[in-house]
């Protein structure tokens, strides 16, 4: 089984090279699917759940209320949001499927599987202005504002990688490559990373 | 023309990639080739120059001379073999042959060949076995002491590379991939970074 894991900084273009990744080499992919993972298993909804893990942080998350099967309000707190959200990237390794995972850790989470861990990068300038051509409706950051808002989330990631690991979230030895997408458009980088991934699993597999 | 640039940590491998990259490309490679060059233009010795441009960094060569053609002893200052090296380094790109450098801030002074830029990076731990593992005899460096040396060198490249660019030194998004060797032989690595490189000129030339 082969196991690609992207970390990235927000605006890189790291969700989309997995995605164009996962459609090249055929591998499964597990991004959003996770969150819809932990939200079924919580009951917890998942639009929230997205929100507060992508933009607060585990430290910030606010305790929660599920329902349980019962339909009785239950607590759940940021360890078992986390707890869940291990189980259920460890299900999909014990699927066995090739597959990439956005995030999350998986990376540090799946460590015995010997994953293939990338990390994307670009300058800010190349953030902001992705950022800001995707934008959802009604969202009218300035470049400022989106700055702000890219530094914050990348905080809040980087923190999240310091509880459960001592490797820093970002740095070039945390992974096995670092892609930097500046100046480039994704479609552009992906034949070169899906050559480097398909060699990397035939020539590096110990 | 294809040209890769490689930068690197002392002890990460780097060399070692470039050289192997080089035969499996068939590109030419240029590393001590350079400081060659170098002493060839300027009359000094090689040996000392390479030690001076290594150890030292650029704010701390001391001022050296070498002999003119009449057999005259000549000043030479730092930012004269600056400039000779940036000559060497662009009378190469001139020749118009695919090849790989190492080093020397290439990626920087070639900037307009559009070469694919790579840093290689390994964590402290790997960078000291690698180093003393390699030590040339009646060296016999303590790690501690060993870690020392890499620290020094790799503070004189950031700092030689402040100089002549606003780029960051060892920071991914001052290159195009980064490639953490940490825990591999750098022969496991070559055929994923090749294929890396074949597919980068394949697919990105603009």
């Amino acid at each position: 089984m082969k196991i690609i894991t992207i970390s990235r900084e927000f605006g890189s273009g790291g969700r989309e090279l997995g995605k164009r990744l996962s459609d090249v080499l055929g591998f499964d992919y597990y991004d959003k699917e996770i969150i819809t993972g932990i939200a079924k298993n919580t009951g917890m909804d998942e639009k929230y759940l997205d929100q507060m893990l992508d933009t607060h942080g585990w430290r910030n998350i606010p305790m929660m209320y599920h329902h349980s099967f019962a339909g009785m309000a239950m607590p759940v707190n940021q360890t078992e949001i986390m707890m869940e959200q291990k189980n259920v990237i460890e299900q999909i390794a014990k699927a066995g499927k090739d597959c990439i995972i956005v995030g999350r850790n998986a990376d540090i989470l799946l460590e015995e599987y010997h994953p293939f861990t990338m990390f994307v990068c670009a300058d800010m300038e190349s953030k902001i202005k992705r950022c800001l051509e995707r934008a959802p409706e009604g969202e009218n950051h300035t470049p400022k504002e989106m700055e702000r808002k890219i530094h914050q989330i990348d905080k809040n990631r980087a923190r999240t990688r310091e509880i459960i690991s001592d490797s820093e979230w970002g740095a070039a030895s945390s992974y096995n490559i670092t892609v930097n997408t500046s100046g480039w458009e994704i479609k552009e980088l992906v034949p070169s990373v899906a050559a480097f991934a398909q060699c990397w699993f035939e020539h590096t597999q110990k």
